[in-house]
């Protein structure tokens, strides 16, 4: 039974740009397991409803809809335990759920902040109503006036990076030797903001950017292969 | 062959206050291994300087000396193997270093904020000018200065917590069902705020305040013995 896989597109249908979606990308990968990707845009709630929720990524496994990519990459585990962990085993999996709630509570959350505008520039068309809608009720601004200074939340962005900074200093990985998903739970956020915008959040001498290499590095130049975007 | 533990004390011998000599503390109980209390100084560098610097927890083994909270766990879990893990195997050890980086990075550094003032009051006469004069040059003002306006900073720090209320969400300790050296990385700071001073940083209703409060009972109430300083 082959997977299929409903990932965020803007208006290049071959441009997944999701933190999320990148997360089961990689975690799909990890697992050596190919998925058929399904192009999917924010108003398109319909096409997920049999998932129960709206929104992505929704992993199709026969008649299996599963949402959220937590509950995904549990289901790999427990459904491909013969495959390389994505936890690392043992205590593994609940001292992953820490990553995910800095990767959304602090670093996702501050990357909006230098990227959200790019986001809008390469939606679909039919989704940059909904999207500017919904997201400048949430900032109190336009779109253009948030980002209008994001230079200046530069360096605190960066300082903000010092868990990963420390983390790194004895392993090439968060997972260790090798990665897991916990790597792939913070990746997520920094792929978006590549693949949406050729803003700089990383300085070139920063380790996280060398973890980000070794990331985009990864099976065969998955996550690497997506370009930046040009505009 | 009996362990002996350097711990930093203030004016009272009986009541260490450090956030990294408690995360050792903690390894111990976890491990079932007593230890005898050496209080210690700020200012009594020579007292420890078989372990080749000047900071606490210093664990003594024998004729070992090991220092650095992170570095006595991992001899704790060598030394040990058959007393329960303190990482949880598999990829555990690996995954508990970010819980470090946030911890040290983040967390401690801003409850410092909040009870640096409460630090000093609570010091040895001996350390006093020692602790004074390097603090106040680190943040460029007086400790009064500095504290004064520590309730403007407390919704930014609470709100600064949301990593780990997603991650305690779903489990009742960062490292799943049981606790792990991860949470005693994290708690140590909370037991140092709630060792020096009597300024409270969570709210009551605050599913991390629930997780201290499971933290506090562990081990016969090891660290909830340890009243909150009352001036």
């Amino acid at each position: 039974m082959s997977l299929k896989l409903f990932e965020l597109v803007g208006s290049d249908d071959t441009r997944p740009f999701s933190p999320y979606c990148w997360r089961t990308r990689m975690a799909l990968a990890h697992k050596g397991l190919g998925a058929e990707t399904i192009p999917w845009c924010f108003t398109e709630k319909e096409a997920i409803s049999a998932s129960g929720q709206g929104r992505v990524p929704v992993l199709v496994d026969g008649d299996k809809w599963i949402s959220d990519s937590w509950t995904i990459a549990e289901y790999l585990e427990e459904k491909y335990p013969d495959r390389p962990s994505l936890f690392g085993d043992g205590a593994g999996r609940a001292l992953s759920r820490f990553y995910v709630g800095w990767a959304d509570g602090v670093l996702n959350s501050s990357i909006v902040r230098f990227v959200v505008l790019d986001v809008w520039k390469q939606l679909n068309p039919k989704d940059k109503d909904y999207f500017r809608k919904t997201r400048e009720e949430r900032v109190g601004m336009t779109l253009e006036a948030y980002v209008a200074e994001r230079e200046k939340y530069l360096k605190g962005f960066r300082d903000g990076l010092m868990p990963l900074r420390l983390a790194l200093k004895n392993q090439p990985f968060l997972g260790g030797d090798k990665p897991l998903q916990a790597d792939y739970i913070v990746f997520g956020g920094f792929q978006w903001a590549r693949t949406v915008s050729d803003f700089e959040l990383l300085a070139a001498d920063d380790p996280v950017a060398a973890w980000r290499g070794r990331l985009l590095a990864l099976f065969g130049g998955l996550a690497g292969k997506n370009p930046s975007y040009s505009g």
